[in-house]
């Protein structure tokens, strides 16, 4: 069974392993793809919006288990989620609100039942003591209510939205990814139809964008340009450099887009 | 099998795939989990610490390899060693001596048969041209004593332990993780009984920390904490936020602990 | 059926998750090792030289799929490449040539049929929608020929070689690996052919370095050698630090090596 890990423990750490010797402890079998350890430290939201990325490409039943928790210890909860055809192990912190947008989910357990955690629960490190066998007895087949209480709530944090007003459309960066390319919240096909016959015009830091490109290798090396990202939003990025560090935008900061109209010549 | 690799190559390294692939070579259903490959170079004392924390959660009869080796092309030893329920191969550089300390070695063999290594050895890289090829001969199940001479030496190197004096405990730094909390070498449950009734209290660098947390959430961001770390040791933290930053300490760095005797009200 | 991926999407990027969540969505028994994912963005002579280094380590077979891809969304072709004992899918931009300098392709095929990627194409991301449903067709076993046509044109970058002068040699820095060691472009037997029975002589940026050592711990901390790496070219190395960062130097800068002959006594 396939089973994905996401934290913010960073590539350098050995957490990482001490989680999998936890789980190939109790579930030998398991098949591990790591998602992602470069969660920035305590970063809920860009976990969230990783997850939704990257998740959705896994094959049907694969479990998803994040561990960015900075509530290890107290009594927030730990939830099963199953939301399409995937299922996640998380915190219930919000980690998983951003997917629950697109996906509502349709079965929650609360994690309770400690007979299937370690025998010894550290207050700081729940991803070796109770994500992970709990995982494992997941994926060896276990009944999810079995671990806990059936319930139907989860902790949901407010995403923004892009606004189509009438001269303007004010979105935000969602992401900045290793290449330093800005992902908005902004959905393409919806800026097609709000643009019409116009061009897409962003003024912003002293620079300018106009127009969408198709491919980062319409353009010169070091032009900034906008185009679709492969996701289906708009995205701002630099051919070859870093659009982060040219407009210095991070997740948050807001985007806004205007039109410009060609006269007829 | 199972085996775990631990190296100073860096996360960015191909020499780490270069391992796995002569690893796969000989042995091509090995199941590889990656420890880590941050050990900072040729740090020994780093890298034996690490293990230590994180083998013991793995599956009894894992093949734990370390490739942290300054000493490559020298005449240094390499051996094979069982501890507890686990196994090593390492350089006999006293990267296995913390773990030594708890779990004393029953079995060490000193690797020299040199037909089991890839034909042609280069000087700098053991860890493609000996230790995996090795490696692969003990996961496909060859008798141990074979791939060389049955020794009952290892170097072992000195770890420093607390010292608990009449008025305060002198403890040291022994690891920074990757959120900058300082793990020290000081057991909580000594740390509780020479306490007593009084509360914990350390001043360092201007500033004060007193009492011990039970979790990161029991305070508020940005404050100095001292709490139980997920192994029982003392750790100090900044809740959401990097101890080392603040207290500017790194591993083999001093800390003195004192009692705080509230008066009564 | 083993699988290596190399990109430059960073050690950091989730989008690595991504082309595995979609490979394995295709051919679940997949086994995924990572080559490396630190190829610096867009460096396809980078990863030229690192594949040629690693690749042939694994076992007979094992597919390498290579994801630096400047190119992406353009024209540029995808090409299956049978070199050696191994295989190889790649943009065609030269990423797959330094490799075949020493072992010519025996089988071109450029990927076309379109009907074996996902769905929806984007036009910035076809590791996940192109190269991993095509490498899980290919380790599925369909007969590559059915890819898309098979070709016998393919990319070539123009690679430097040393030059041998009278009195000198002029070779190149290929690459600087983690530990800011210098790798060149000077195969170690060829250099020693040439020195005879002098000894060699390197002056650099104030710092000299006179003969060769066989391994690093034959010379103290922080002194600056010459060495065979574990490839058999010529590598400058600090023991236990950084040549890259004493000698400033990067890939493609000249290095000079003279003769220094030794006066009998």
């Amino acid at each position: 069974m396939l089973i994905t890990l996401t934290t913010d423990f960073g590539v350098s750490s050995p957490y990482v392993a001490a989680m999998k010797g936890s789980l190939l402890s109790s579930y030998a079998s398991a098949r591990i793809v790591d998602l992602t350890h470069s969660i920035a430290p305590q970063n809920i939201r860009q976990a969230a919006v990783i997850l939704a990325d990257v998740a959705p490409f896994f094959p049907p039943g694969t479990l998803h288990v994040l561990v960015v928790d900075p509530g290890v210890g107290t009594e927030r909860r730990i939830i099963y989620v199953e939301m399409g055809e995937q299922r996640y192990l998380a915190p219930d912190n919000g980690v998983l609100s951003y997917l629950a947008q697109k996906t509502p989910p349709h079965f929650i357990v609360e994690i309770t039942e400690a007979k299937f955690w370690r025998l010894q629960v550290s207050n700081t490190f729940h991803g070796r003591d109770i994500f992970a066998p709990v995982a494992a007895q997941l994926l060896a087949g276990i009944e999810s209510a079995d671990l806990g209480r059936v319930t139907n709530q989860m902790l949901c944090l407010d995403w923004p939205t892009p606004q189509f007003l009438a001269d303007e459309i004010v979105g935000a960066v969602l992401l900045v990814d290793s290449f330093g390319n800005l992902i908005t919240n902004l959905p393409i096909a919806d800026l097609q139809t709000w643009l019409g016959s116009a061009q897409l015009r962003i003024a912003m830091a002293g620079h300018e964008i106009v127009g969408l490109q198709v491919s980062y290798g319409q353009r010169k090396p070091d032009e900034l340009i906008a185009l679709g990202d492969s996701q289906g939003r708009l995205e701002l990025a630099v051919v070859n450099g870093s659009a982060a560090a040219v407009l210095r935008l991070q997740p948050g900061d807001e985007v806004r887009i205007g039109r410009l109209i060609s006269k007829p010549s």
